[in-house]
């Protein structure tokens, strides 16, 4: 079997070049099969703040009215996915950008919820897995951004984490599929210090630290989705800093390790 | 050798919801590997407009600078694409959306003007026609925004008729290659009056009409693009109306057919 490397980074990344550069060249020196998932970052938010749109939260969750979704839909999978598209072909990384509409990878349901109308936000049906191995395969390496589609021709907004670890749900039947989690603290944190991060963290573990209000609520949906990845039998996950995409993936590197 | 079918439509047409539709109806109903490019329109003019951004022309030509970039990406790679992908995908069609730089499809040089600056648009050097070949084989429909990239980290802004004369001009030494150019008019026209369409025009009569000035300015690259696509071997080319894209492909259909 061979080993698939999949990353998730923050679409934040964006608005920092020298970051983003940095990355890049990190993302490309990986050798072998790769996919790179996007979130979406701050960047929709002003530019719909621009337009006069003002981001609706309920609950501490994004809605997704018509106009925002053009909105996320113009940022994420224009401006940032062909910034990373474009930035990892000068690094000689074959890259293709693609939302869950492009080759039909990923189609989903518009969320239903008893109370809140979350607007045009996806949740994951299906993944076609075949068509990511056939992309895999012939060398291209998928750009991610965190759009899916309902097949009935609407766009839909969704979470670039569950994004990544469904991904490498569908397509460790295939690959020795390991997962990293780039954002910008440098892994789960034993506390407020920045410093203290936690190397290995088991499900028990987690569970306790989640009950004693260690782990935030920011860290929750990653760490969920994480789990799920690991129990559903994805190879490795590792949550670190961007700017450490590297020394996060040696043996004992920094970053925290996630196991069951 | 296979059939392939290529097609471009203007960007405008996403104004238009039940033009779209429409066009989408029919595009999906051919058989058979196929390709749409599609244009740029007003909606980049009328968002860099919102953000403040003026549209700079010199001599008719759009300058794109550096935030306008931003705006085409966005728009054409976001937004109008993937209108167009997941429109697609509720027909059924496999659609894949891309842009010169995903997969390296084209490589483009930032076009080097003695006197003026066009900014970020790119003339294309390479089109990697195995990599399309792989796509249309594998059963996927190519969905070109018009933007390409130089290899070294920057999008460029890129004529959709030119990409679409020089992907059938690629492709025709694997296919025999059709090309349809939809637009918002019925055909070329031998006057000012809508319906007086010229059912086929050879490259004689064409360089006969724009001598005595009957062909207006718009039509002229077009026609370069469509008749220097004709002469490099593309089996077949219409130019014809978004709303009778499958009458015109009939024998003796409607629009104007070129022929050397």
């Amino acid at each position: 079997m061979e080993n698939l490397f999949i990353a998730k980074v923050g679409g934040n990344l964006i608005d920092d070049e020298a970051g983003l550069a940095a990355f890049l060249d990190a993302f490309a020196q990986i050798n072998g099969r790769k996919i790179l998932i996007h979130g979406g970052g701050k960047m929709a938010t002003e530019l719909a703040h621009t337009l006069g749109l003002e981001t609706q939260m309920v609950n501490g969750r994004r809605i997704t009215s018509k106009e925002m979704l053009k909105v996320v839909t113009m940022v994420y999978a224009g401006l940032i996915n062909k910034t990373i598209v474009s930035g990892l072909q000068a690094r000689s990384c074959n890259a293709l950008g693609v939302t869950g509409a492009d080759a039909n990878l990923m189609l989903a349901h518009k969320r239903a919820h008893a109370e809140i109308d979350y607007g045009w936000v996806g949740d994951i049906d299906h993944v076609d897995s075949a068509a990511l191995v056939h992309f895999l395969n012939s060398g291209a390496t998928p750009v991610v951004a965190p759009l899916t589609h309902d097949g009935r021709g609407n766009m839909l907004n969704t979470n670039a984490d569950t994004i990544a670890a469904t991904l490498a749900r569908a397509l460790h039947a295939y690959y020795h599929t390991s997962l990293v989690f780039c954002f910008d603290k440098k892994g789960v944190l034993a506390s407020n210090h920045e410093d203290e991060v936690i190397p290995r963290l088991t499900f028990a573990e987690y569970r306790r630290l989640r009950e004693a209000g260690v782990i935030s609520k920011g860290m929750l949906p990653k760490l969920e989705n994480a789990f799920a990845a690991l129990q559903a039998g994805v190879t490795s996950i590792i949550i670190c800093h961007a700017s450490q995409l590297l020394p996060a993936l040696q043996e004992d590197g920094c970053g925290t390790r996630l196991s069951l």
